[in-house]
């Protein structure tokens, strides 16, 4: 028996604007920060639950304010009593106080809010278990990975039944593709060249570098000005050649008629999806760019805000990609129902990893995905950025361009007790 | 000149959940609150601006926060150079800081935290040209008024150029209509009778009393048992007689199926819209319910978030009805691009008014739309619910079901002192 004894939220920022580390057209210098959650239990301080929610920078106390509002719903459970009946559970954290509910509901600030909160008892409960999330996950039965989600709003396109078919459909095999996970990891793509605030000098040395770590697949920050956009591009394509692959985001800069006339100008770069071309709330317009676009794919999902809007965006197809953000959606247990959802529509899942601790988070969601659910690995691929990953405990591996297995107990997102220090903003070392 | 020098955010609280109401089948005990923004300025304690964001209880602690997140980008400002260039001005408060803007973008917390203080500029606005808000609207020509507003992610619904041609074409007639506004009032309807939590007697008894009043519209809320809401509808029924019209609101309760299975069960009782049968984010799933239902309306809006969703609710041809919430909005800018869109689609304004303040903003949004955007009465009703008025300095003022016009300058939304100071939460006597 496990009870969770206190809820310590944490407001944690690394200077990444210092080098323009994730710049992009709409954010244009970001201060990856993490609003980080510890559940502290009865059974001492090594037995704790770590999760955290995204954020790049100032705002980041908004969210840390409202992990301190909702902490009473977590202090004093049992975690046991939270497992049995995890779906029950999720709805009330993200829906039972309605006081609470009525400031989203299920988005922005109170939903990144449950979401480092959820997290955090998936990987206390994994850490009990002494399984990686992604291997808990894997061995449960259909029914029980069922009876962790909550159906609500999204029954007219996926039913509690039908995921269980589509979970069944995968059990023969999944010893066989955990072994082939392990052989030759997860494929990923990465961001690490692209961003829009760097030189052209940095560019071509980070392309060769990442050409020589055997990186296959790139992407490149657009939504700027076009001609800039159309210089970069050439750039990039010139050092990874043809025979790659070239992602471009325009990080929400343009409107739906213009999102088509810069991708026309583009194309010629043979971009393999464009990514939030548009608002992530514009469900239709994204429908709309992809019919038009026709052979460019769209991707989009680090800003959809929950499995609501998920829904729409298939029922409506209106992406190629879906781009699910571990942190941005109420936890893990509604990133399943994503995957569920895209397996019914045949939408392949290529999470969002451009912050810090979200590379270590969705290496354990593609790899569940891949064994449990698609079954498949055409069309996927990680985001890789980067950057930070030397805070975390067990921090992601790369190997050729693919993220290796993920062994230790837990959701990987345990910060080294150094780094959560020296970063708390205002007053750790980092910020003097 | 004016320059904003201060920008303070009060916590305030009404204890309503102790008499339930405004309970409905998703929030069972509000406690009808306001994240309240008073601009001070260098003219004094006279001269000042008011807004708010309404929230029902718990969390409103978490939108202060954000307010105060966001108060250094007022600070200091001179009135008129927000003033003159107000659509710019919005974009650059909403979406100008990017670090806060990941937190939205333009949804949740931080953007309801944007609505108080929008809204207070608007009353500052107005206060320093001693007009009502909806007449400082009203008097503007189409350039001006369109230069206020931000048309990022509608222009494939809405340009500027169509919004200055939907303005001109009401130009001429808007003295009538104002004079005609001044004689008869806006037609509302009332939900003062219909909370879930109200034994019967006391629903018979507000019904008698509202007829007595003069009301002819009345709401009732649903999404609790279906029997028991049958049972309450049949009490209405019985109360108004088939002559007056009867709405029902299910506040988010069901899911698409559900939703069109219950209101089968509820269409007896000649409902004239259904509210919020499901998911606010569902747009999908609202134009399924509507094409299915046939003659019951759909009405939603209140937790639609910003102009994007109720651009694709118009698109989808989803509902009969826009139910807009002038504090949920990013503030007056952006509920004025909804009400051109409104026109646009032929979609009625109804806007959202069951909650502290929320009416004494909608009576200026909606006079506004009559005069200058829709130039038509047909289909539209202010929601009027009976609570807490007397808190305000220039409370709404209602006869025979219909808002009488507001004369006092600014958006009538100041509260009195002594109630900001008891209502304060957690120290305000009230709260003792």
């Amino acid at each position: 028996m496990t009870i969770i004894t206190r809820v310590e939220a944490l407001d944690i920022r690394f200077p990444t604007s210092r080098d323009l580390d994730g710049s992009d057209a709409m954010n244009a210098a970001p201060d990856y920060s993490a609003t980080y959650v510890i559940l502290h239990t009865d059974q001492g301080e090594d037995v704790t639950g770590h999760g955290l929610t995204f954020t790049i920078g100032r705002g980041n106390e908004i969210c840390v304010a409202a992990v301190n509002s909702l902490a009473s719903r977590l202090t004093g459970q049992r975690l046991e009593d939270i497992t049995q009946r995890m779906g029950e559970f999720w709805r009330e954290l993200t829906s039972g106080d309605s006081q609470l509910r009525w400031l989203g509901p299920e988005k922005g600030v109170i939903h990144l809010a449950s979401a480092a909160m959820i997290n955090a008892i998936w990987d206390l409960w994994a850490k009990r278990e002494s399984k990686p999330v992604w291997k808990l996950l894997a061995d449960m039965s259909p029914e029980q990975l069922v009876n962790c989600l909550d159906f609500r709003f999204v029954t007219d396109a996926l039913t509690p039944e039908e995921a269980i078919s589509i979970l069944k459909r995968r059990e023969s095999g999944k010893a066989e593709r955990e072994a082939e996970l392990r052989k030759n990891g997860y494929p990923a793509y990465t961001t690490s060249a692209g961003w829009l605030g760097y030189s052209e000098d940095k560019m071509r040395r980070l392309c060769r570098e990442a050409i020589d770590d055997g990186w296959q697949h790139f992407k490149q920050k657009v939504g700027g000005d076009i001609e800039e956009d159309r210089r970069r591009a050439a750039i990039l394509r010139e050092e990874i050649g043809e025979e790659r692959t070239l992602m471009m985001d325009a990080n929400q800069m343009w409107d739906v008629d213009e999102s088509i006339v810069n991708m026309r100008r583009l194309a010629e770069y043979n971009p393999h999806w464009i990514e939030e071309p548009t608002s992530p709330d514009d469900i239709l317009g994204h429908a709309e760019i992809r019919r038009r676009l026709g052979n460019i794919g769209v991707a989009t999902g680090e800003h959809c805000h929950n499995r609501v809007m998920f829904k729409q965006l298939m029922q409506a197809e209106a992406i190629d990609y879906c781009q699910l953000d571990a942190a941005r959606m109420g936890g893990l247990n509604e990133v399943i129902i994503v995957l569920l959802l895209a397996a019914k529509f045949d939408v392949p899942v290529c999470p969002h990893g451009g912050g810090v601790g979200l590379c270590e988070y969705t290496q354990h969601i593609s790899m569940f995905d891949y064994i449990a659910i698609s079954g498949s690995l055409d069309g996927r691929l990680l985001e890789y950025v980067d950057h930070l990953h030397d805070h975390f405990v067990d921090p992601v591996q790369i190997r050729s361009g693919h993220y290796l297995v993920p062994d230790s107990p837990g959701y990987s997102i345990t910060m080294k007790p150094d780094s959560r220090i020296n970063y708390t903003f205002p007053d750790g070392q980092a910020w003097q």
